[in-house]
Parts: structure tokens; C-alpha cells; sequence
């Protein structure tokens, strides 16, 4: 990946891999989780803190049959069934992890379960040679594989089940000799059934199992996952004019008759309720967006942003932990952060909350049915009292009691000509150069 | 659809896509025009009104043939051609239109014509059998068809053309006797069939007759017309850097020598003369750009806004009801609504019309070569004379006369070291917590 | 193109597509370059100025071979290998080029060296008929060819490599003998083998050597010159979430473990350091970013726009010829014009410098650590002491001293029960319409 981040910590849908994999996993309530790590070992403790993960390390790395040893240590004490995932491989669903468990504990018994493909192009993967019953007869890397081997299309994607007691006793018995001196997970298979017992394998489809190895497939699983969101969003009853131009996140919700124009962003974090309509060019994350409500375009909610029924975020308006009450109003070129914005108020064109001094963030509050004027600057903690009105082009720094006008702006003055005079001047000024 | 909007109000290329269908049959100019509506009569009896199309609707709804029967009486008294279309299937042209209502007055006047398609995949439609001379033999329904008359590639797209004392007598004999227990459109062709009378068979692209009956399928006929929009778009002289990003309402208007960044969306009543560079990220709506003006980035265009020969709108500018004279520039930050802008005026950067005090709408003008200070806001009604200047920051409230320098705010003032103090005390303030 | 501007003066990636050529024209040193021109020479002189090209034009145009023809005196005394190629073949590689010159002056020393292709669609090209060594037997137009010469699918892309005394001579003998009266190029070829002096042909991939003659055909050039150029971004180490929708110049340079968000423009002129996150909806050009920053969404970097170091230029932002320090700041709704801002400063939302009196431009400077309060007017000429704080909403005419709070607004005033009384009012002239 060229990259100083972990691989398995890309992120997909606003979701490292890693993440995605652990939350199908999760689906199944496993005891214990492992995780066996290579290098960066800080990042993925960092990125797995509290989630009850053991994480132990790799080094050297001797093969997917020794990384796989690691992890005895960690299982001590455990009896029961070992499925072996991979990080960069994050799109196995849960229900295709049950179907490997399940078989293990299935009929005949098999010693270990396979999860076995069927790539368009199968030239590199190793071979599962199995008979018609699903019983594994070899597994054969592809470079050691006969012409007779390789024309079989079953590959091995490298997931398995097993017993924790079977896993480490055929695992010390592996060895590392080939080729590249690695010892290889797949040998379990054979070194069980040169003891009599026999492996399985299920399949899956390739799209499942694909593994992410670069920043191209890196984008190509990310536009797999956006085009199933898409396809589901359309089903479930939103309109996305040009559905390729509209980004999910692994957790936005999304009410019906819904209307997303092209070209909104929807980082991670947000919800939108029915009959909203979020305009092109929109930018959202961590945002709650209640029914009837009309975002954008170019409205970027941030997270925090909590729009009410009916209200309306427009063009340039960027919010920051707000609440905006139901048929509130920010129309044009406002920021508006952490701010309680009334029922029906109005907040001009060009309306900033000060709520930063560089240090700390303050708070703005303004009432319900309030009008703030355009380009008014109001200096947090301050509160504009409902109904009040506040004077287009006003610093507003202190508060303003219910019901009336404040202003903060200083008088016209004119002097007439001067422009004229101005104008001559430069002119001048320009020529001469 | 899960949707609350009546189906054929769904729009394309923001038109409902019934209306694309009646704006092609426009084309033709029919004596009358019927909509059956089974649901949802409310909602189109507002969006069709003022047209003079007869709404009747089909409760309860028995099939096709029941539905257009509903009809008779917003017929009675008309003795012509009925062209019977669906408000699902929106882009027929008017070509293919005229070809079957022409086919039914032409050789051997056929008692009827309907159209038929041959799509890519056509294994649940209905069938045509006809011979070579496109003499319908019969029309059957895939459930009801032989292994022959599958294979038979040929299908029904249900739109059809019958004289209007043929369509109601025939119409007037077809029976619900099939398993649906419905009354079916088809079956007129099979009865006069009986009478000796033959039905003729004309053929259409697939395309023509792709009915839209999910979101995914509205989502597919948008980017379909898009493309077709695109392509004739760049054969008239446009250059579309990116053609899949740009988005055409049914009316855009787009002169020669016109360049069109990427991620530019042109909602309704757009017209853009030659020579006009729209840079990305640009949204415009019910805009008139003169020749050689430039727009954009990120510039919203809405209903009214009218920029004149090589004026400018740059980023962050928002336009409404306002018109640029020529070489006017608003080029930051501005918002400009119920304005009138005189030639080649400057508004600077972060410029508000404050158009709005909560109840009615004023106007702002300003006159040729007049120029406004960053930061100003006009609130109007208010008038800047010509070359006039308004000095950065004011808020101006009462006209301005022409060539005269105006200024509204306050007076600069300092507290030498005030800043550092303040710094240390709010530092010790965060350590303090 | 239906365009008033020179076909090969249209762009591709921010460039005109003749200069792509001619970029890769320079790999090889030649010791001259004659452009030859049939209708828009102004344009052309305009565009290659200071380049030292001859520009001769052709003047009737009378085909290929008169076009080199005029080229003749351009060369005047120059006894070297000549490359003809075509300013609407853009994307020929320098590696082709050299390969076309090499082969003129290797083994058997053939009289002239085409390039031929073997397109998808062979349909309308003139036929290389060569035998296996790649000795060309016959050149023939496709309108000329037999059904056995059609049946060759190796074609002329019209790209050629000649000694300049053979070039001359043989074009001197070309007649206009055929249906269109032109003077073929390819004709050469038949001459020289007349006398006895075979020609050879080398090929290279159909997308080499694809012309433009269409808006359709610049739009499909662009996307595969973008394609290759996002394939090559992430292969070097930067995450596209999207790829399709990022869009690079002929020029962008861009770092390691950078991630770029959906829709992302970069004009020409921009380097982007290492780990930098440029979000969403951002438009660069002419723009320097140095590691770690952090730009947009909506951030507009125009030419001059430097980000040092974890700066952050942040939503509706725009920057022009100004430098930013190491984490400095402008997050929201700024307009950064000839401006120089210190480490580690804090520009408020809203902020504006005011460049322009209409007339000139001015700089402003803000110093280290300074704090410029939100919806600031800082009126340039003006310098921002380093730690300086300006208070929100202010204007700023005169320098303000490092350490000091300057304001420049105007006070707050309040009337009480004002807005109560406007609304009653306001509400009863509504209601009296």
C-alpha cells in the first residue's frame, strides 16, 4: 500500500477493513478474539482498545501456519472452534462464518472446514481438490499444482475452521519444507488426512473472499460496498438521481422518499429521517436530519448537527454541534456552532457564532422565532432572546432580552463626490504606471 | 416504488416523467388526451391542471383493458385514433407516436396496431406472433406461450393504436376469464382477429419502451437520458471535460464554445450563451448567462438570476432574482437576492444584499461602476448611485448618491498588550481545567 | 469541434493537447520543430511563442503530402531524420517516437518507417500490407483495397519517420492523381519502393495513436489520460476513495499516504506533500501543500495559495497568492487574498481581506499566533502584529501592534419591545396584502 498505516486500518465505507471484518464476526458472539499482527502492532492496539481483543505479534513472519501459532498462547484454556479470518479480507459475511463453524460440527465430522472459491481468473490461487461429497481429496499451492490440478476452478481462499485441539496439534506438526521455507496453514488439511480424517470445503462467492492488496483494490472494494448501499438505499425508498455520485458510510441511515441529488457525502454518523431532500454538493457527518427537513446544496453538517423537522440548512452554511428547532431557517453563507437554534428563527445571510475565542468554545442560544439580520457576528456565550430581532451587520456580544431589536453597527456617513475624486486619482495613478 | 409521489410523477432530468410523455404526444397534437389514474388522483390532478387533459380513474383496478375502458365516456362524441400510452414508459418519441397511429390508416387498414420491441433479455413478456408481413397472428402472454412461442423474440410493449369505435365495442367483448381474473388490453387484437379483421405489428428499440418500476430503474432511465443529453450536448459545440459529471435538466439551453468544468448540475430554465465557462461544483437553476461570463466555482445559480456579457459570479455566490450587467463581478463569498447590478460594478467579497426582514422581500440596485467594499451589508431597499463607493465592512441603510464614498461602521480601536495578558490568563485558565 | 478555438489548442488534463505532443516531442531533443498549419495560425503563433518552432502554413490544403511539403523550406539546410506527426494524435509516446527514428537508422535501412496499429474497429483506415518481417509490400486507402487487403488488419496511423533528403525528393514526385486531388503522404512509400527502396513498419497499442476530431472523442481522451493518472496516484501511495471522480492536470504532483476524498479538482500547478487529507468538493490550482495539512471540503486554492506545514484551510475558504505557516488556520467562509499569515494564527470565520480598491492590489500581513476574530474586514494595506487579537466583526483600516486587542465595530444597542411592535405591524400590513 505505500502507506506508514496499516494496511488492515484503510478504510472502507469511513470503516477500517479490519473493523468491518470484526463486526461480522461479531454476529456470532465468539468467545475469544484473537488477532495476530506482523508490524504495527501500537496502531491496531490503539485501533482495537476496549473491544476485549487479545493482540499478539508475528516476528518472524514464517508463513500463515506459524502466524496462525501464535495465537496458541492467547487460546489457552479455550476448547471449542477456531475460525481463521484475515484482515485483508474484510467483506466474509456472517453468514458464510456460520456456515464454516456449522459444518465443522456437522455430519462426518470433518477435521477441518475450507472455504473454497471460484475466481473469473484462477491462475494463481492454490487448488482445493475435493470429491463430488465436498470432501477435501488435496490442497495444492498453484506453483506445485499438475495441469490435471490446476484445471480444477475451485481455489483456496485461505478461511478455515477448526477445532482449537486439532488446529495447534496439526499445526506443530507442519513443517517448512519448501520453497520458501514458510510453514503453510493448509498442510493441516493433508496432515490430518494422512491420520485417516478427512477435511471439508464450502463455497462462496469470489466477491466475498477478495482480498485487498493495494490502493486500486483498496478503491475497487470501496466501490463494491457503495454500489450495494446504493442498490439498497434505491430499495428501500430513496431517490438517487445519479446513484454513483452519492457515498455511505457503513452506518447512515436513510428514511424513504428520501431525495439525494448527485454528489453528496455521507461521512460516518448521520441520519436522515423521511421526505428530507439534501441537495447536490452536500457534505455530512455525525448529522441528524429530521423529516421535511431541506439541506444544501453545499451545506456541510458537521458533526453535532441536529436539524429539526422542516427546518433548512442552504448553500454555504456549515453546522457544528447546533440544534436547529423545527422550520428553522440558515439559509446562506452561515457558520453555526455550538448553537441552539429556536423553533422558526431566521439566521440571515452571512450570520457567524463566535464560539471560539482560542482557547475555549462557547455557546450561542437564540430563541424561538428570532431574526437575525445578515452578516451579524454574535460573540458566544451570548443569548438572543426569542422573537428577538438582531440588525443586519451587527456584533452582537452581549445578550439580547426577548422581543427586541438590537443593533451593533455603526452610522452611515457619506461624502459626497469622493468617489469621483477617488477614481480620477487612481486612474492617474494606474496610467503613470 | 415506496413512495408517497404517485409513480409518474417520479422525475427525470427534473420533469415528471408523465410530462415527458405528454410533451412528446404534444407533438402530435391530439384532439384529446386522457389520464387513467388508479391511486393517487389528487396528486395529478394538480400537477396536470390547467392542460386540459380529462382525469378518470379506474377503481377498482382489472387489468388494462379495464383501465382504458374508463375512458369511454371522457371520449364520447370524439370518432378518431386513441394512441394508448403508459405513464410508466415516458420516452416514446413522437416519431414512433405518429408511426402507429399512421400504420392504422394506411394499406389494409388494420383494426389495430400495437407496438412491438425486441429487448436483450425477454423471458417474462408477452409475445407477438406475426408474420412477415407484420400481421399480428397472435399476442400471447409468456405464461400462456409454447416453448415455441417463446422463442419467438418479439414482444408486446402494450402501447397500441385503435380507432375509437373499434377500441370500445372490441373492449366492450373481452372477458376476465384467466387466471388473474383480469380484463386484458391484448385480447382486443384476438376478437377482432375472430371478426376476420387482422392487427399489424410495428417495431420499436427496446430503449423506447423501458418501463420504470423501482427507483433503480428510474435511477437507470435518468443516467439513459443524461447520456443522450451529454452526447448532443458535445456534438453542438460543448465541451464537457467530464461528460458523466454534468447534469442536464430537460430544458438546459447551452450556446457554442461553451466549457463545462466537471460536477456541474443545471436544474430547470437554464440557457447559457456561447463563449461561458462554468467552473466545477457549480449548481444553476432558472439562470440566463449572456456570452463570455464565467461562473463558478462553486457558484449557485437560482431562478432569476440573470448575469450579463462577460460578467462574473465566483465562489461561494449565491444569485437569486438579481441580474449582472455587463462585466459586473461578484467574485467571493456573496450573496445577492432581488437585485439589479449595474455594469461593470465590483461587489466585493463577503457582500449580503439583506433582502428579507422576516415578512416581505426589498430590492437592492446599484449602478454602473459602482463599487462595494468586502464584508459590506446593503439592506435594502436601499440604492448605491452610480460609481459610487461603499468602504469595506459598512452596513449601508439609506441610498447612496452617485460617485459618493459611503461608510457605515465603527472606529478602530487598540489595547496595546491586552492580547497578551488576555493570552496568559486564559492559558492558565485551560491548565488550571 | 464546432468551436472557434484551434482543434489542437483544446485541452486534456489542463493542457493544450498539441502541447502533450510536443512535451513528448522534447524527450527526444530534436534540433527542429515545424508546426505546420492550415487555417488558425494567429493561434497557434500565440500558443507556441518563445519555443522556438517554425510555423509555416498550408495554404491550399491539398493533403498529407502537401502539408509536410510546406514544411520544406523550414528546413533549409537541416540533413537529419525526420518524425511527422499529428497535433490531433496527442498521446504518442516519446518511447514510439524513438523507436520510429531508431528503426529508420537500423538494419537494411528502409526508405521511410510508418507506424501502423491494429484498431478494434478497422473499418476506414488505410492497410499497411507488410510481410513477416515487417518490410512493407503496399500501402493502400481503404477505399481503394480489395477484400483481401481489408481483410489485413494492420493499418496506418499516418505517423512516419524519413531521412530529410529522402522526404524532399520523394514528395516532389507525388501527383494528385486520385479521386480527392490530394497529394498523399503515405504515396512515399510506393515511390520509394519503386525504386527499389523497401519501407518498414513498426506497431504500436490502438490507443497510442487514437485522433481527436470531436468533443466526444477530447471528453473519451481525457477520461483515459485521467484513468492512467489515477492509477498511477495510487500505485505511488495515495488513497482515492473514489477514483473517478478526482482530477488531475498534466502537472500535479502528489505525496505519499495522501488521501483525496470524492471530488476533488486540481488544476495545473499543484503539489501535494505527504500526508495530507484533501476532502471533498476542493478545487486547486497553482497551489503548494505542504505535509499534513488540511484542505475542504470547499476549499478553493487558487495560484499562489501556500499551506505550510498541519495547516488547515477548512470549508468556503478561499486563497489566493497567500502563504499560510505551520498550523495556521482558516476554517470556514474566508476569503485569503495577497496576504501572508503567520505560524500557528487563527483566522476567525467569515474573515476577509480586502486586496482591492478597484484599482490595485494590496498585502496583508498577519503575524504569528494572532487571533482574528470572526466576520473581521481586514482592510489591506494593514499588518497584524504576531499575537494580536482582533475582536469579531471588526474592521481593521490600520496596522495593529503584535500583543494588542483592536476592535472596530460598533457598540451594541437594544430597544426594548421593538420587535414585538414591527411584527404586529408587519403581520397586519401582510394581512391587508
Amino acid at each position: 500500500m505505500k502507506s506508514d498505516l496499516h494496511k488492515v486500518l484503510h478504510p472502507i465505507a469511513g470503516r477500517p477493513m479490519l473493523m468491518h471484518l470484526l463486526a461480522s464476526l461479531q454476529e456470532l458472539a465468539p468467545e475469544r478474539t484473537v488477532v495476530v499482527v506482523g508490524s504495527g502492532r501500537e496502531q491496531l492496539e490503539k485501533a482495537l482498545a476496549g473491544r476485549g481483543i487479545d493482540i499478539v505479534v508475528q516476528d518472524p513472519q514464517l508463513g500463515t501456519g506459524h502466524a496462525v501459532q501464535q495465537a496458541e498462547a492467547a487460546l489457552a484454556g479455550f476448547d471449542g472452534d477456531v475460525l481463521i479470518l484475515y484482515g485483508d479480507v474484510p467483506f466474509v459475511s456472517a453468514a458464510t462464518m456460520r456456515r464454516l463453524v456449522d459444518r465443522l460440527d456437522g455430519s462426518d465430522a470433518p477435521a477441518a472446514v475450507v472455504l473454497g472459491f471460484r475466481p473469473d481468473d484462477p491462475v494463481a490461487y492454490g487448488r482445493v481438490i475435493a470429491d463430488i461429497g465436498g470432501r477435501v481429496v488435496k490442497m495444492i499451492e498453484f506453483k506445485d499444482a499438475s495441469p490435471e490440478e490446476r484445471a480444477v476452478t475451485l481455489c483456496n481462499s485461505g478461511l478455515m475452521a477448526v477445532r482449537s485441539r486439532d488446529l495447534f496439534a496439526l499445526l506443530g506438526r507442519v513443517t517448512n519444507d519448501n520453497a520458501a521455507g514458510e510453514y503453510y496453514l493448509p498442510d493441516i488439511v493433508m496432515l490430518a488426512g494422512a491420520d485417516g480424517r478427512a477435511s471439508a470445503v464450502i463455497e462462496t462467492a469470489a466477491e466475498e473472499v477478495a482480498g485487498i492488496n493495494s490502493r486500486a483494490e483498496l478503491a475497487e472494494q470501496e466501490r463494491a460496498w457503495q454500489q450495494r448501499r446504493r442498490t439498497q438505499a434505491m430499495a428501500d425508498g430513496a431517490t438517487l438521481i445519479e446513484p454513483e455520485t452519492v457515498w455511505f458510510s457503513y452506518d447512515t441511515k436513510l428514511g424513504r422518499d428520501v431525495t439525494v441529488e448527485p454528489n453528496v457525502w455521507f461521512g460516518p454518523g448521520v441520519t436522515i429521517e423521511d421526505g428530507v431532500t439534501i441537495h447536490g454538493f452536500s457534505h455530512l457527518e455525525g448529522a441528524y436530519v429530521a423529516s421535511g427537513a431541506e439541506v444544501g446544496p453545499y451545506a456541510r453538517l458537521r458533526p453535532g448537527a441536529e436539524l429539526g423537522r422542516k427546518s433548512k440548512v442552504g448553500n454555504f452554511v456549515e453546522v457544528k454541534k447546533a440544534r436547529l428547532g423545527e422550520g428553522a431557517k440558515a439559509n446562506h453563507l452561515t457558520y453555526l456552532g455550538d448553537a441552539e437554534i429556536g423553533a422558526g428563527a431566521n439566521i440571515g445571510a452571512g450570520t457567524i457564532t463566535c464560539n471560539y475565542d482560542g482557547f475555549f468554545k462557547y455557546r450561542t442560544e437564540i430563541g424561538e422565532g428570532a431574526f437575525i439580520g445578515s452578516n451579524s457576528a454574535l460573540v458566544a456565550p451570548v443569548k438572543i432572546g426569542g422573537g428577538a430581532i438582531v440588525g443586519a451587520g451587527s456584533v452582537i456580544t452581549g445578550d439580547v432580552e426577548p422581543d427586541a431589536l438590537a443593533l451593533g453597527r455603526g452610522d452611515q456617513k457619506a461624502k459626497s463626490g469622493w468617489a469621483a475624486k477617488f477614481r480620477a486619482m487612481m486612474q492617474a495613478r494606474k496610467k503613470a504606471g
